[in-house]
């Protein structure tokens, strides 16, 4: 993202969850901003980033917690998606996986939301962390979005597909989403 | 890690970069705590959540810049290490690569320290982002010492090897240095 005294442009890829997290941020604080879209090679989770530079500038409506426990649950499970799942399932590994491409995702998500599914149990009310939308919340619907993508079966996650479901209820989770975006072939758009 | 009123517990792997990097953040602080060793299976990332909690609730010293360009340039480059490399050379995945797991692993760092090396150069002053140690510091000190393990070749990455330095010159990069932890092996003790 460029920032600037004018409206800021979100350089954007429609399928990218990173990109995905950030315009929920910006729906979230009511920001508007310019869509510049860049067909990713390289997918990676820096993204956060410029969330926590969302949140220092545009504090309201808050996507972390006042409450030190829930602000490090907040950050366990949104670390927990982009540093310990996203990343094995981006494009670029994928790539390198040739024929293995399908199996090894599934395998990487599955095991990433075996660990999610327990903490979630103890953190969620409607949402991840609470009943408060948060970072946490940011991060889950596009990785559950990829899961889907990836045909995992979300069968032994009750809890994951609950919390999903409830925020793509919310306004800033359909207008973000990648079925919705300047960039979204003719075919894949909502 | 587990917070109490009394000491705090780390449980640490002495290798593992995640536990590194906590424990810098401790000795910055004067945090003292007692470690209980865990032998790591799987080596994420997450554990930036709880230096960010430690930053929360330990003010002193900043991890975190106040200048909010700062703030997010040392985010932007923690987050490159610890979601776009870090995940891709852990425990987990170096398993399931078999006799490609050297390869592997140096071709992860050598492109993510090709980018970090372009960003330093903009950012850095003695430290990654300016003269003040910041998380982006934590991070960058346990991935050298990855790309050292797997004899990634550094020449190319001048600037990340002159803060490294820098760094490891600093008492808390070196009480928190795995070669001086309680779970060290004989044979790895400096």
């Amino acid at each position: 993202m460029s920032s600037a005294a004018a409206k800021p442009i979100l350089y954007s890829y429609f399928r990218s969850s990173c990109s995905w997290r950030v315009r929920i941020a910006l729906a979230l604080k009511g920001i508007a901003y310019d869509v510049v879209p860049v067909n990713l090679l390289k997918d990676g989770g820096q993204q956060l980033a410029i969330i926590h530079y969302l949140e220092d500038t545009c504090p309201n409506p808050r996507l972390l917690p006042q409450d030190l426990k829930k602000r490090a649950q907040v950050r366990m499970i949104a670390d927990h998606i982009v540093s310990g799942i996203q990343p094995l399932q981006n494009l670029s590994i994928l790539k390198q996986m040739g024929e293995k491409k399908m199996e090894w995702a599934q395998n990487c998500i599955a095991s990433g939301f075996q660990a999610l599914e327990q903490t979630l149990q103890h953190t969620a009310g409607r949402y991840c962390v609470g009943d408060e939308v948060s970072m946490a919340d940011l991060c889950l619907v596009p990785q559950v979005f990829n899961a889907e993508r990836f045909k995992v079966d979300m069968g032994p996650y009750p809890t994951i597909t609950r919390i999903n479901k409830a925020l793509l209820e919310l306004e800033a989770f359909k207008v973000s989403h990648p079925s919705l975006q300047p960039d979204t072939p003719a075919e894949l758009r909502a």
